[in-house]
């Protein structure tokens, strides 16, 4: 007789794992039972069908050939039964039943050969007053995404409040400030933006295109309460009061492991989420997990870790759909790799920041730069920055960061790096990898050869960098900090900078600069910098050369420093 | 006493290995010798200077920073002594010395410690009469590049024919067609374009696209002799003859590999490259070669082999200044990553063509696909086409090809698997490769894992495919054919196809075919068909459960095979 498969979750990794296992093995019988009406959606969609990019809801339920993926359509085209609005009251695993209790009904039991939990994750709640009034929302269902899209579409929204910097909250804050006008605030408890997944410099980059773009950012701030009579009108922080008529709540997801937990399954001690093997098989070889509510192992940790994103829980569900039907399929875990667009740039990383390597032990330094996506010669081109974070002793490529406005430029160079990270690439790994070259796709010597080149030359102690944010922080200070900022580009480009700052700037080309040693402060340090980070190096090879060893490089040079946020011609 | 290095060439490896040298050890004295007045150019930026989106032939000679990289330059920039328009005659490596003749002066003997053999290659030549004549060029140097520019910017050229469909020859022939409206035919000896770089399918999309835009085609062809009366005025080939103020030679190219050879230095008995290490040390320790003039391992093969780009020449430069300097860094190999933007769109690849592998000895298939870019549900969306080329028994990944008018959508999946390449994937490793997800930049389930989930299902026999290729030959003997086009799709997209050709074509939906399945022919053939593939796979799926086996499934469905320019609704 044929078996049958109970999943738990019908939302993304759910489907996925009975439609495949319905492809392989078309015999088995599947229950796919969910807690909610509308099932198989997008949810990765919410932010742009808030902001209107998408314009009807059923758009993220359909297939691409414009089939809504409802019940009926899982019953009749995939041979699924679809359960919907029912709860999962308990699993027993050794009688192998979970007891289930449909909308109106009295809770049964239905017996399974398999089984698997697609439960997912909901927005984590704040431990604050006031997260129940209505107008405070999260973004966890197609429900709340309904309800902010129809506040929004009828007017009722003038200004919004989003708790988190993260991905979702960021998304928001674009949805809701691009396309609504809305003025929008977002308050995030860390002192930059997108926390663990970029670094200060990326970070500053990002909160500058964010004002750049009208949204109102408020850093290392807590919310401590939501007020309003009867509905939001008002957000209270740690250091202001905010007026809102939405408050969307973005501080992150939980696993939703309780089911699991219960069973007696093993749950990670750190987040809680269901602990699953590489075939995606729980600690009961019977059940299978996957998705938002599962860790897998971090591929540079070796630890256990959440990555509950959509794309996850679609390759998994095609893991678990061929291992339900007999098959062996693994996914041995993740890298971490995210993009996100912002407005008209795009910010991608994957694997460690480097305050993340560092926090995990890794002896690490990361290389910071700047550079055209195509030939310098051709005529259409765009600036991609990059950082590398590579670990001292081994020299091992431990993740890699990016902003540009060049979205798919800078996540190509990033999934270039994400596909290998697993393999453990050193940093000459980097420098050879060999991007398809011609012209309008890269440069010779591409920005992601070049950003190994960088670390292999910091490691190496011949370039001695400085970042935008400290470079930031001496200038803050130039007025007792002992330092002079050499220009090494040509005069036209450094007059402007010469005229406004005339004690603490000169400016001797890169090329001539062996030439005009003795002009230079011996007793100063001699802050290097350029458009790029490149002309300066070499200014500092040759004054090392030359003696002078109190040097530092300005990585990225003028070109990151201005998305940065930091123009020191327009201040005094 | 500090070491002197010589080094001939001064196009792309010679200065980027100069350099490097010099910044790593400042006191080494570095001569670079080259046979031309021009030196340091982005060779491979030719097309562009022609097409005049590069619109001053000095932009492929200078800096970032717009500084002109000519003898001086170096000289005083970098600290590299310079020998142009001086031709090495020999190589005396008992002695340590080159044989020199300066422009105009009797040949002299220049000392060296190392080595550095950066000749680079030239334009195949062709064994045919008349390619002397005026008018009758290669694209091999800066010189050849401005005659053409001149010719065509002065208005003599009416009437262009390119001798070869590689990169250089379909990238002159959009330069010359699209800015200049000049009357451009590309003779190939293939049967099709970019042989050995792409399949039959993808070729045929890159020749209609080619067609469309103007270039006049003509494969399966050879150039028997160029005529004229003092000029070049006409093409005879096997079929026909051309008129032609212009004919440009683009048959590939040959390493300059005399000097080594002649010298006593191990050559590829193949190609006659020169053979180097991993260090990109020649069989002489102390003589150095990259770029255009070498053979590296290829790393799917594991033989020798020439990857003649400016990209490979740069990043080996870096290498071999590294080691000068008593570094020791490594270049193991290369997997063949390429790039060619024709009009709108792009093409690239990786690794091995599926013919290229099974005359390899791989026993080897095949995988197409066609998906959107990014979230299908996001609405700025172009479709990319993928092809995955898998070794059977081991499943190992041996290349992949594709085309997208989203040209840095298309190339960075291409970029990402060939990053892996050399760790020797298989198909599972693509199946879970993770890009970095949101909707603006891939899909949940992106082209790339699709491209590998389909090599997956064709292996595990659930698959049975034809490629548009196949296809159109089926189509074009239909009469004598015993088979029928099932249309998976809705009935409005296949309405247009059953009316004009009701005898060879039927609908019913993927969805519903399980209940149709008795109005199927059982004697003949069914070909399925979608807009993509996908819809028809799960066809087919149903159909072997239904227990009819003659069927196949159209790779890429409809959306490739419109791009293959096949459309049976406008053919009888």
């Amino acid at each position: 007789m044929s078996q049958h498969v109970v999943i738990i979750g019908g939302v993304a990794l759910g489907p996925k794992a009975a439609c495949r296992l319905k492809r392989v093995q078309p015999d088995a019988r599947v229950t796919m039972i969910d807690s909610q009406k509308i099932i198989s959606y997008g949810g990765c969609g919410i932010p742009y069908l808030v902001s209107g990019d998408v314009s009807d809801p059923d758009q993220l339920r359909t297939t691409n050939f414009h089939a809504l993926r409802d019940e009926a359509f899982f019953r009749q085209a995939k041979g699924v039964d679809v359960l919907s609005e029912t709860t999962v009251l308990k699993i027993d695993r050794a009688r192998k039943k979970v007891l289930v209790q449909e909308k109106g009904q009295k809770p049964r039991e239905i017996g399974y050969d398999k089984l698997v939990l697609a439960t997912g994750s909901r927005p984590r709640p704040l431990p604050i007053p006031g997260t129940d009034l209505p107008g405070c929302l999260a973004v966890g269902s197609m429900e709340d995404a309904l309800t902010i899209r129809e506040m929004v579409t009828t007017g009722k929204v003038s200004r919004a409040v989003i708790v988190g910097a993260g991905f979702i909250g960021l998304e928001m804050a674009e949805a809701l400030t691009d396309m609504w006008g809305i003025e929008t605030s977002v308050i995030e408890v860390a002192d930059q933006v997108l926390p663990g997944v970029v670094s200060r410099t990326l970070a500053s980059m990002a909160q500058k295109h964010l004002a750049d773009n009208d949204v109102s950012l408020h850093l290392a701030e807590m919310v401590t309460a939501i007020e309003g009579e009867g509905k939001v009108e008002r957000v209270i922080t740690t250091k202001r009061t905010l007026e809102a008529d939405l408050v969307i709540l973005a501080a992150g997801v939980l696993p939703n492991a309780e089911l699991a937990r219960d069973a007696g399954l093993s749950v990670s001690s750190s987040t809680g989420a269901i602990l699953v093997n590489k075939t995606m098989q729980t600690s009961d070889p019977d059940i299978y997990s996957g998705g938002d509510c599962v860790a897998i192992e971090n591929l540079i940790t070796g630890k256990p870790a959440m990555f509950p994103l959509g794309s996850m829980a679609n390759r998994q569900g095609r893991v678990i759909g061929t291992n339900l039907a007999g098959g062996r399929a693994t996914f041995p875990g993740a890298v971490g790799s995210l993009s996100i667009k912002l407005f008209d740039a795009g910010i991608a990383g994957t694997g460690l920041t480097l305050k993340r390597a560092q926090a995990e032990g890794f002896d690490a330094i990361s290389a910071q730069v700047i550079q055209f996506d195509h030939a310098h010669f051709y005529p259409e081109k765009t600036l991609i920055t990059l950082e590398l974070v590579v670990e001292k002793g081994t020299r091992r490529v431990l993740g890699i960061q990016g902003m540009s406005k060049n979205l798919e430029g800078v996540a190509g160079r990033i999934n270039a790096v994400a596909a290998i990270l697993k393999y453990k690439p050193t940093i000459e790994d980097i420098s050879n990898l060999e991007l398809a070259y011609s012209p309008p796709f890269a440069a010779a010597m591409d920005v992601l050869n070049v950003v190994a080149n960088v670390a292999d030359n910091i490691l190496a102690g011949r370039n001695t960098p400085i970042t935008p944010d400290e470079f930031a922080r001496m200038w803050a200070g130039r007025k007792d900090d002992n330092f002079i900022v050499l220009d090494c580009r040509d005069r036209d480009n450094a007059i402007k900078f010469l005229e406004k700052h005339p004690d603490f700037w000169m400016n001797i080309t890169g090329e001539t600069i062996q030439e005009h040693v003795d002009e230079l402060p011996k007793d100063k340090k001699i802050v290097l910098m350029c458009n790029t980070g490149a002309r300066s190096y070499e200014a500092q090879v040759k004054l090392t050369k030359a003696g002078l060893n109190d040097t530092v490089n300005l990585q990225g040079g003028w070109g990151n420093l201005r998305q940065w946020g930091l123009d020191p011609t327009t201040e005094d």
